[in-house]
């Protein structure tokens, strides 16, 4: 059991599942998030916090053994707020932790980095980046400081890319990419306790039947997903019209996220 | 489930039994063979259709929205009927494809594209082709012209390298290249239901423990086969006497192909 | 030097350029064609043979130490053509060879074996052929061919991908493709002078500065060509247009083939 | 010869040396830097512009048909520095060349994108990135918006990853990764004018002995370096004290940037 | 079942769980050791043996239809103990068995012919070797003289580099490189009785979650290990401290040998 | 220039060479042998020496800053004798080095390593190994040896598969393995003065035309071979019959080595 795991983001749709399910193993949570948290549990505290303010960051993570790092935007937006929140924060987070005792951290890094692949395409970890939009352009950004804050100073990071962390899949695309919730838990707790976690790429996907990654190259980490999002194929298939070959969501692993415009600040 | 789906090569022996692993997924079976078929059922139709005949071909495809090509030859022959059957059928089929709304097609290629490798030799899709016959060549012309097609068109295909479509596995050798009828049925509903499929070669295999062949890039399929070629080892090994580590039944991926001499016309 | 070679296909543009400098290597050049040859040199031999026509190939290779085969169609052009001279025809040359000797064959094969790579892809000998017409996919069956032979009898082949063999590069394109007449003729007899030449692709490239294709596995043969088609650079970007980056002849590598229509019997 | 080249960077030292080199390449160069610069020739024009203006950049590159963009931090530097120049700019300058025509960038990305790769390893382009500094990290961040820009609107860049561009080597370590003025100038030429660019990763290095970097992916592009460090070899070894096998100078790629702490803003 | 199995090393911790698991699989258990046993069962013969005597090798050898070679030393110790038995031994038996029939033989290597790669690694048998010390070293030449052997005469072997073959994992590190004696005793029995075995590394562990080697090559051996040090990680969690990340049992595969010096003579 | 270079082996063909070639470079040369060299030049000393004989070989190396290994046996031989030279002398030898100062060592390692590999395959220095006899699998001992004191104590090593050291080629396979004492110089020299050598295999052959082996890998190290088989190919031609393409001097890299029987002692 850990003494204190800092959850970032912890007011999105993630961070409360993850409340939830990392609640067993920590004897406390610090919760932030640039959004007020009432609702706090007996083993949660919480420190409101904008990302983007490095002192603040750093007040943060101080006596933390673990960083599980949501904090940031999860969707394509303007340069502005991407730049603020996931370039800036990300680089907040890793100095941070760097003064504090070098917390493992757990990124959560996203698909995005590499949408523009088709499906039926296979990845390795080591494929090169091909990012769908800014946002998946600024979790390369995120993977590059954990990089190199590995090779200059020893910080261990988990780059977890991250398909879909929904209660279950909701489309014909999720049942490749989904994640489950009790998944995504096993695997931070698998890269916070493993012996050694180096800065480790994991794709963040159950085990899915129609799975486009190949994780084997982090089989050291002893994290084995256990769900499937063939359970809820017959569901899919009955409610969600299924979509043609060409259509993005069909084509490129990033979906829909290939048909985003830049957006404008 | 599908409107009509057209098997060529319906009389033969995998054909008989695809009618009834198939006959669930369609409102219609057109079957089509060079030979007479007479016992159907109800949802089955029969063109009799000799696959060299492109404009026979060409009406038999019309209507349909999946093809599953059995037609042709399935066994060492001379060039002449392997390039009426295999070559110039193969041709015909896709060329009444493209002109009739292009339905996806499960091309029955074969593991004599690959026969010279070694049994100790584990295959990607992507390794060069080494064909042990007439046969297997005439197999690399189909998956080549699948490839045109896609490329050009985008006709959609998988191709499907079988090993060895069997009630069960029948020798030492099939206990790597069976393929159990119920496995070869769902990957053709997988491939036929998939919301892409592009233009993918699929080993055609069941959940065999000795295995030879890579399908991890056809994940995206979701096809998982059931069955392994294990249930009936001891059964095998009981009965059938071991090969040597020289015996061409051993040595080579294509078996006794390697053995067959260039049949004469 | 070499008793006899063959070279089918001599009254074509290629042939007519090999007569000239092929003749110092052999004592004698037995030539054939489809069309007649009357313009015969002092060590020159014509057989008129429709390479389609198996009895009169066997009787043309019978007797040579060395066969180039450039018979056949070397356009887009409908299946029936290309199969009597492209399949049937490759056939028909290496059964002939089989029966008599198994001299050495240099085997015509082609850039549009993988025609629908990107320019601004490199490859290596061994990826998946993507062909871009009937005429590519002919000459992957004709790679099969040379590769069951080999397996099987123990023929040896240079398989020669031949980029654009012409007295000079002639367009943008070119300057990626080109073999200039020099270099296929010591490619030749490179081939045929190894102690061991085993069934080895070798991309038909000049050593130009703009190449695509990488021949490094091939190294063991010792041919290195000497022109460069950087010597025509300044001439082309003077006289011919530039394409545009999305022009099939700046897109793919099997240019304006990847524009061709299925051509109809 | 093109019409207007912008040159953004162009008052720093790599600048300094393109305007002379550039100068017969096109009939106007556009000259850009925070900096003014006051020595104008007859076909250089300035706009003194920070890059981390957005708007100031639209204008920039407006009317340009090439932009070679040196702008930017060169050096290890704070977040703050970085982010303005080398986020904040190379987004800045591919939405403004998204807005105005898309002309080819040319982008002087860095050795420290990869530089904790050790000395005794040989790169390939697709090897994953291990940057060693906040401003290699910037570098990353440049070439993934370049990926980005070019698979959703087809924008082309070549993305040099330039060594150590100086008129001549300076110590050991540049003996492995010099890039002479002259290769650069060739190489920005080769992309300016190949009819496809793409979105090319380019190891910006001279034709050295000693060099680390793999290029054949890049053949297609034409660029053949003419220097070597070599000819700078002996007075190196005679001037300079000859580093430890353990000296970051000899161990890493990035030499000394791996010795750099984070700067602190 | 086989007529008579020579096991080498007998006496030792892995010949005495051997002597009891193969035995089923036997007519008689040939056991050999330089250390005498005496407690032999009813399918059990002794043979006093140095494996580092050539003659007496040779008579030990003779009428066995299979040999698992575990024989000489184990641990790292110094250059003259190795030299002995596991150079001069190693030779010995393969040159035995060249002499007597040449029985498929059970090479006991080990994972510290690749000792020095870290844990964060993921092998495959290709990988090249990192020996962590003269015991690993000498593996390493054991499994040359093995490929050998092959090459030369068709001797046909297993090289099983086995992780730490115990009742059970007992610390941290051997959650990864576990081989339970239930699935060692599988795999013997599977190269002893597959068709062909040829020069077969496999790496030898149970199916850990954690495990680090890709045996995805060997499948055709149709070992399929039915063990998993999961089912002991929690015991182990609990009673052994976790070791930080960068001691040498959490970061080198080859765990504390790492740490051993050159054992002198 | 260095200040004494030892030379193992100085009495053999190799070293007679290396006398001369070497003179220029260091203050000294050490030579030893087991046999006695009398003819020694001014700046050359002599010490009598059986490499098997490790206190002998720790004089040996004491005071050297660089050793060039061609002590022991370089033909097939009996176990006896290869035990003595090729390992345990290596063995003696990097002992020696590791307690007088770690001089770089350049260990004369062979083709023979991989002397299985077919001629018509090229090979990077990471292929598996394919010993061709003992002496070939004691080569392989003596790289394990020197990775082991690389990763142990940062021992710096060249190994170079020295194809075939000669003043001139000398037959048909020569124009694949030749290394001219020239380049075999250079390599020496540029092994012992790179800033950083590490362990790095380089195969050891000239620039010839027809050369099997990649040194990419190892262009750091800024060794360019200056000659090329293909100068003396004529000669070759004329004076040496052409093997068959299934004569072992044509079929292996390793040459008549593959058909060597094992020596018995």
């Amino acid at each position: 059991m850990m003494k204190r795991i800092l959850i970032t983001g912890a007011a999105g749709q993630l961070g409360t599942i993850l409340r939830e399910t990392l609640k067993p193993h920590a004897k406390e949570l610090r919760l932030s998030d640039i959004t007020e948290i009432t609702d706090l549990g007996p083993n949660e505290t919480f420190v409101q916090c904008d990302i983007a303010d490095g002192a603040a960051v750093k007040s943060l993570v101080e006596g933390c053994d673990g960083v599980v790092h949501l904090g940031g935007i999860s969707v394509e937006k303007n340069f502005d707020l991407i730049e603020a929140a996931n370039l800036r924060g990300v680089y907040n987070l890793y100095e941070a932790a760097r003064q504090h005792g070098q917390p493992r951290i757990i990124f959560a890094s996203s698909n995005h980095t590499i949408g523009y692949y088709r499906q039926d395409e296979r990845l390795k970890h080591t494929d090169p980046f091909k990012p769908d939009g800014l946002y998946g352009v600024s979790k390369i950004f995120g993977e590059a400081v954990a990089s190199l804050y590995h090779d200059k100073f020893g910080q261990e990071s988990a780059l977890v890319r991250i398909g879909s962390c929904t209660p279950k899949p909701e489309n014909w695309r999720m049942l490749s990419t989904w994640l489950s919730p009790r998944d995504f838990t096993s695997l931070i707790m698998a890269a916070f306790t493993a012996p050694r976690l180096g800065c480790t790429v994991v794709w963040g996907q159950s085990a899915n039947d129609m799975g486009w990654w190949d994780n084997s190259h982090a089989a050291f980490l002893g994290w084995v997903p256990q769900d499937n999002s063939q359970d809820f194929a017959e569901e899919i298939r009955r409610t969600v019209p299924r979509p043609g070959p060409e259509d993005s969501v069909a084509k490129y692993q990033g979906g829909v996220f290939t048909d985003e415009p830049i957006h404008q600040s």
